[in-house]
C-alpha cells in the first residue's frame, strides 16, 4: 500500500450517504461527513494526490470537492477511460492507484486500479471487485477510514 | 414476470424514505435513492415503461420524476381508478402491470395490478395485498431493487 | 379510549424526529412523516379533534399544522396551564383527552389528561407518566400509529 | 463533578450528527437536537458557564449557538491553546473545567481539562483520551444527557 500515490474517489455514496435531498425547485443537496477533512488533510501531508470522478455533473460536487481542497471530474459518461486517461497522463501503473467505489458505474475503475476498495454499504453487485470493503458506510466515515488506514501505513513505512 | 410491461410507483415511501422536511416558509423536501437511477436506466433498455402516480400534487414530485425521466400523475384523489385508465388506455391486462407502493391509499393499485409490490417498511395494512416485499426500504433502495430484479429475469429471458 | 374526543400533540419529536436543520442563515428545518396525513384524516372522519400545543413559536410548527390542517398553540411557556384552560374552554374532563409528548416539558401535559402517550424514543424522565409509549418513534411513525389504534377502536365501538 | 464550573463543547459531532448538508450552491447546513436546548437551560440554572470551541469559522455554528445562547470561538486552530487562554482569563484550574469532544483534533482538549468526555460515537482514536463517553450519540442526545448527568449531581449536591 505504501506505493500507492493517487486515491480515486466516485463522490456519491463515498462522500455521501447515497441519499439526495430534492426541493420544490429540483435543487438538489447532499448529505456528507465532516470528518472525512480530517482524513484527507492527514493524508495529504504524506504526500497521497486525490481525486474524484463523478458521472454527473453536478454543482453539490463541484462545492463539496472545493471545500475539501480535492481536484475533480464531472460529466464522466466512461469512468474507466476516463481514469486510464488520468493514469497515463501522470505515469501512474495500476499498482499505483486505489479506487473507491459503491455501484457498478464503478466497475471498469474498479477493475482499472491495482487497489479497488468499496464503501460497507456498495450494491451488491460490485463487492467480488473489490479488494477491501470499509467498516464504515459511505457518507458516514468511509473516507475518512480509508484515509486514516493509508495514514498510518505510510507514515509506519517512513519510520522503518 | 417478463410479460410485465408497465412498472407503476408510488412517490412517497417509495422513492423516499417517507419523511419530508419542511422549511420555516412550508417549503418541502424529500430524501430519494441515488442508486435509483442506475436501476431505471437498465430497466428501461429491456423496454419496460414507468409511471409514477401520486396522490398530492406535488413540486418535489414533479423534479424528482423529470430528473429521473419518468413520466408522472399528481393530484389523484382515486389512485386506483387513475391506473384502471391508464391500462385501459395503454391496451394492458392486470397481468402486464406491477405497482410498487407502501401505504392505505395504494391498496386498490396493488389490488388492480397482477404484480402487487411493497416495500419493506410499508404500513402493516398493506402486506397482505403484496405478492413481494422488497428487503430494501423505500428510498433506500427499494426501487432500484425492483428494477434490479425485473433487469435480471428479463435478460436471462430474452436468453433463453 | 372510545370516550377520548381532543388528541393533543407536542410538535418536535412527536411530529419530527427531534432532530432540527440550521441553515447558515439561522433558518430551521424539521423532518416530519408523510404518513401522519393518512392517520389523521381517518381519525379526523371518526369525529376527533387535534391540537398541537408547542413550547416555541416556530414557523416550520405553523407550516406543518397548516398542511396538517391542525390547530396549533404556539409560544405556550406553561403547556399545562394551557391546556387546562383549552380543557376549561371546551368543557372537557380530562378523561376525554389524550396527550402525546417525548420530553420533560410535557410532563404537565401529561399529567393533566386522562390518556398520556409518549412516543419510543421519549427522554427516560417521561416513561413513568405515560400510560401508552408507541412502537414508532417520533416523526417515524408515531403520530400516525396513535391516529390508527384510536380509529380501529372508534370503528369498532361504533359497530357495536 | 460539582466542582466543574466551565463545560467546553466541540460543535462538529457533538450538537451535530457530524453530518453536513450540502446544497448546489455551496451553502452548508447541519443537524442538530431539538432536546439539547432544554438540557442546557437546566444546568444554566445550576450556575454551570457553557462554550464552544470549533475549528472552523462557520455561519451554522453561529446560528445554532446564538439560538442556544452559547458562547461561541470559532476559527481556532488550535484548540488546546485556545481553551488554556480561556481558563486561564476566567481563573479556572482543569479540575473545574468538562470538555465534550468527538474526534483527533479534540485531543489537546480533551488532554487539557479534568472530565474529558467523548459521544457514543466519537472517533477511535479519542477513546482512550476520555474519562466517560456518552451513550447516546452527537446530535441524537448526547449533549442533553452530559447536561442532565450534571444537573442531576449539582442538585442532588446542593440539597446535601
Amino acid at each position: 500500500m505504501p506505493h500507492i500515490r493517487l486515491l480515486v474517489f466516485d463522490f456519491d455514496g463515498v462522500f455521501t450517504d447515497n441519499t439526495v435531498v430534492v426541493t420544490e425547485d429540483g435543487g438538489e443537496a447532499v448529505r456528507c461527513w465532516r470528518g472525512d477533512g480530517l482524513g484527507l488533510t492527514a493524508l495529504r501531508a504524506c504526500g497521497m494526490e486525490f481525486l474524484i470522478i463523478s458521472t454527473e455533473t453536478n454543482k453539490v460536487v463541484s462545492a463539496r470537492a472545493q471545500k475539501l481542497g480535492l481536484e475533480c471530474l464531472q460529466g464522466v459518461a466512461d469512468k474507466g477511460a476516463a481514469l486510464a486517461v488520468v493514469m497515463q497522463q501522470r505515469g501512474l501503473s495500476s499498482a499505483q492507484v486505489a479506487y473507491v467505489g459503491n455501484d457498478v458505474n464503478d466497475l471498469a475503475c474498479l477493475r482499472t486500479v491495482g487497489l479497488p476498495i468499496i464503501v460497507q454499504d456498495a450494491h451488491p453487485a460490485v463487492r467480488t471487485a473489490a479488494k477491501w470493503r470499509t467498516r464504515a458506510p459511505g457518507g458516514r466515515g468511509a473516507v475518512r477510514e480509508v484515509c486514516d488506514t493509508f495514514a498510518e501505513i505510510l507514515t509506519n513505512h517512513a519510520r522503518l
